[in-house]
């Protein structure tokens, strides 16, 4: 069967920052996003932001759009860090925004359900803290598995994923790494709970993306995963492939291996660039990490690690991947 | 003669990132924010962004608001990171926007004269590349100086500082560190053009906060500084002091040794704290170090520091800055 | 009761690296290295390298020396990362090597009963991987956990305790974070086997070191500690409170609000500075710190904490910190 | 004409750390070393340490060596960074060991002479610092400019190449980066100074290497080079294109470019693998590099740089590099 391919449907809308605080570009509704969503050769999901973007979108409109740019729905990511939650979501010190937390994730399980998509996407980026002594760590914990723990609990049906990241835009988030998640995840100890593995959140906390995988798959707990590029001190959203291709065909030769058979999401933030062109560029790469794979001496490889035998393994990943080696 | 202290105006500003796109708080108009700074105890300049936002003031109405403040102008940093400039600004491939750049600077200048103000601040955070192979390094470093060179020439009246930051929003930018700004204003040759340093900028980049201020005095470039704090790995204009008072103090301890008279003052983003509070609490910090420069053995430092003896010095800089040292 | 001190007894060596391979001073035997731990002021406890090194001595040899200096044992730790165990200890492709980390650590164990000292400690600092396709994650995890609580489960008597760092001498480290740590002691699942937390590898990892204190504290998992410092991107083991006072007046924080009472101890590398200077030099502030919380407002402190009011909390920690506040 | 490749001698050396004191092998001779390098297919050329390692021995016995290997010296890179010079060659604070760094280095020209190499290579990795306020900054850059310049007055026929890196041994190196060792080198105004460019030293500045070359270039500096790869938060010196493939790319582009014709190096450490394959490896992938490079659409990827299209350039990049492309 082909490989799925997806895309955050933020990857369609523009951005501002604390310094382009007009933007980089002129903003975009999610029927916009969609729109050009589907203009990307061989998209098939997307996961969307809820409340949705840029205007009061029923989810009939929404769902019309999506069937006019022939996608469907993966996730569902309610914005739980935006001005209300400026100070945590789950962890804010005020209960009435922990509820409201509650509240807003409750609603995005339902239009997980309305869409048939297969989870809400928790990424509580402003779960965490700033400067030493700000908070008291375990109490700050504590709040970050009880308000997921809740939610899984009162929605059986359905399932959570954590996306994790170091840090931003907090100095540093609760979910701050592939290891803590999942200690995080034991503790709650429910089954609908998972991990969304960012390749770039991963590389930017100094983890190697196709280790973070096997934890998270050893757990049974990877349950969604994206990529994209940076230069492993922050989280750029850069275009896939650009910059770390080598640990990116580790990271997919590590979900082959396993059998994992997922979507293989884009989570590219293109600033300064034409989005569609964006996507494409990287569908590009992933389809040629995949004939990668196709060719690659996996035999070769295993019987390489067993040594730990780096420069064999590699030997046989650089003729698979890199043309000054076919003949 | 008392220190004097300033900040730049955003410190008063509310904040949006790529997240919180709703902002960290209402909008404010530079009016607003003048009026906020105007209640920091022991403010006393301020650095204006041009144009002046949140609304069309002219240079009158925004001079009634100082004087009302009891604030004066130390310099104006025009707005070269906005949407118009995302590919950069001095370095545009787009020969009109690198004019539009120009006109901005220049009119900043008049605002400059307009004011009696110090400096013209260039920060130009666009400039810069994002990935491998983006740009011509050898033309966009070029484009750097020769944008700043132009502008320093044709106003020979003023002083032009840069302000080098390693990277955001573009994932590097040219004038990246004290070393590569001192070798670009060497190659532009304008006794008019010189350095603002930022604290914070200098630790982000590896840099010793005090040998930049040393090296930059050492070239006769040192026009400006302001301080904040961050983890090392990003510039979160975090308050001066809540991370890192050594290296703080060993920055101040310099900018004296050298005689160097100039404000202290501040570039914090207090994304999630009251922006008077966050002022006056690193004021009252930059007091204490005050003191803890008044009473160190500064000879006994210069006596350890000729034997490269850092306990030595360390002891006594403990001593001076820490209260459990004091009988 | 007095707080006890105490150090590895490394901090008292002189030491070699990749290019200093003539070593930074003559080379001292573990006796040596007592005799200088002797001259500490305030010094009750040493944690031993085994085998002990310098030379043949046996039990008897090193507890005399112990006892003329004045000291004794909290721990022993194996050297499982010297030439033989390159490629790695419990995770070594060769089983045969596997075998002697387990004979070693064995021998180990009884020279900790031989001292009645605390544990056992673990620092498989070549258990890990280098490049990109060395190893399969998977096995290798599984060997680190097996290694480890085969040993446990032989050793119930013992505590053993593993000491987590991101990475050095392997580019990447399999224990390398308190979470991970945790992670796979939950998995190994017995009760003597717990963390040895070293403020600068939780500094040097991203972590904020009073956090990992409080989740290592929680899972009632921490079994030890030491202190030193660095510039947050490298294990610099440099003098405790030189850069980094206020995390490090935290994490004490953090362990006197929760009842833990253990010694805190130095690891430090003072390639060169005098070991005794630099040993004195850290307590010393250590003491400041002690003085530090005898005074500060902890009760300030949580109620910010609750408000997650940074610069409230940290208001009070300055005043108790630093002299420039004191009337 | 061919590309010639060459070497450190070190490659082929064993080496120790702190951990691992007593080696990752047994120790070599320069003699070993040289026979070591003289097995790797296409090797030209190696840089000596000074003194020669592992032995007394003359230059006729190196020679001999040499030319028993097939292989000539490009470069001499004295040892001014062992224990003698544990707090600094042209720095440090003894004025003997000053004058013992001069020595050596003007014993190493003489060898440089005799070997008609291309350059005596200083690097002086002791020159910096650890600690704050350890040094007072403006002696210490002052120092090693001095240093430098006297060696290259009095040897003018001789080129001195300065080797930049941040960091390591010391916490911080003086000549730290590529804009601060030109900023040195044109005040010591001497032409037969110039930079000798470690790409690992620069990915792990923060630099891109590619624009390191580029300015290095601009200034006529670039007097060598030498490569590797590492995870760009340390000096891994791992094999060269194992983690940066498309960086590599691009910093040998920029040097085809600019006509820039030298020697290829390498500066690997193989610390656990065989050092002849390590070299084979590394060079096999420099070789598919330059097959890359004849078959890059240049003036494709010029026209991209001239509009900063990234994804343009990189579409033509990722087509010539990579195999999945191929049709």
């Amino acid at each position: 069967m082909a490989q799925r391919y997806g895309a955050g449907i933020w990857h369609f809308a523009t951005y501002v920052d604390r310094y382009a605080t007009d933007g980089y570009g002129d903003p975009r509704s999610v029927i916009d996003a969609i729109g050009l969503a589907g203009q990307v050769r061989d998209l098939s999901v997307v996961d969307l932001n809820y409340p949705f973007f840029g205007g009061d979108f029923t989810n009939e409109q929404v769902g019309a759009a999506l069937e006019g740019a022939g996608l469907s729905v993966i996730g569902i990511t309610p914005e739980i860090y935006t001005r209300t939650f400026a100070k945590g979501s789950f962890t804010n010190p005020d209960p009435g925004v922990r509820r409201l937390t509650h509240e807003l994730v409750t609603e995005a399980a339902d239009v997980v359900r309305h869409f048939g998509a297969d989870y809400v996407k928790l990424w509580p980026g402003q779960d965490g803290w700033d400067y030493p002594f700000q908070v008291d760590h375990g109490v700050l914990w504590k709040a970050s598995l009880d308000g997921v723990g809740a939610l899984a609990a009162e929605n059986p049906d359905l399932k959570f994923v954590i996306e994790y990241k170091p840090r931003e835009p907090r100095v540093h988030m609760s979910f701050d790494s592939v290891a803590r998640t999942l200690l995080g995840i034991e503790k709650i100890g429910l089954p609908n709970v998972g991990i969304l593995l960012d390749f770039g959140h991963a590389l930017f906390g100094g983890e190697s993306p196709a280790d973070s995988a096997q934890l998270a798959i050893d757990y049974g707990r990877l349950f969604g995963m994206d990529v994209n590029d940076n230069l492993r001190s922050w989280d750029d959203d850069m275009v896939a492939g650009t910059v770390h291709p080598i640990e990116l065909f580790e990271f997919f030769y590590t979900l082959r291996r396993n059998g994992w058979e997922g979507v293989w999401q884009l989570d590219q933030f293109p600033f300064r660039e034409d989005s569609v062109h964006a996507a494409n560029h990287a569908i590009d790469f992933l389809k040629a990490i995949e004939r990668g794979l196709d060719v690659l001496d996996v035999e070769g490889v295993r019987s390489a690690q067993e040594r730990h035998d780096a420069l064999g393994a590699l030997a046989l990943v650089q003729r698979a991947l890199f043309a000054g080696y076919q003949e």
